[in-house]
């Protein structure tokens, strides 16, 4: 994955916050907060993890497809992508 | 959508038979069969829609962006995709 | 799904928008409309077949959960809404 | 989340998991892994926090519903399982 220093601290970073929430509802389940507030808080990191998906597909595309440098890199990211689509429309 | 014709009917064939299932959920719906028939015919519909739309993002991606044939219509083609993942992950 | 007559009307005719929907995407792929517009029809049906399926759900916890008239009856209704769950989360 | 103790604990494993998973994509995303790789990483957590998603729910139901010592506790943890039934769906 080669992304730019930029692009990658950026994907880091929403990945930390991830797993600070995820910390949020263990913490939630341990000191016995409400359901709806648990399932509040699961929502929030599945909207979350949603975000990131759809970012790191863009990225695979831009890089590993539109720039790729030969024809054969770009079959193969354009496989790779579709396996992925596959995989996230069952 | 320049689709070849094979690959068109088939697209077409299983819009046909998703319209069938909902056919299939009215009449449920119209005879008052048991909720629980009515949510496995809705997962059923469901299943059918997420595998044509992976299908028709699959097309897409190798019409327009594999197969596209110069980089600014690849790059449109591109584009369009990243729309649709966006859309759909959200 | 003993739905009060209003309720099945405003359920069936939900049904009867997502057909012509889908008659809308049939037509859009028979007349090689742009993939772009043929997947943002398909996202459109995906979204009414979510809200349609959530009534559904609803419905369903409404009355042969919370309205139950027996313990049995109630803890039957609960079960199915438990698979149901189980499916769309899968 | 008057949660058995047992119940409890499996919860927490199951988020505890996911956040040993989440450390994974982080480290993978760190060491420049393949795309691909990375967007399967993501697909797993995914499918674990649906998993954990479902499983928060149907206790929910059982506890907070069926279980419900009055009929006006039932109704309230019936909102409110509606209402995240409504946010799961949109």
């Amino acid at each position: 994955m080669s992304h730019t220093v930029r692009q990658k601290e950026k994907l880091i970073a929403r990945v930390r916050r991830i797993r600070g929430q995820m910390e949020g509802i263990e913490r939630a389940l341990d000191t016995e907060a409400a359901c709806a507030e648990v399932l509040r808080q699961l929502a929030s990191v599945r909207g979350a993890m949603n975000g990131l998906t759809a970012e790191v597909m863009e990225d695979h595309l831009r890089q590993h497809v539109l720039a790729a440098e030969t024809d054969a890199a770009r079959r193969d990211g354009g496989e790779e992508l579709v396996e992925v689509i596959r995989t996230y429309m069952k």
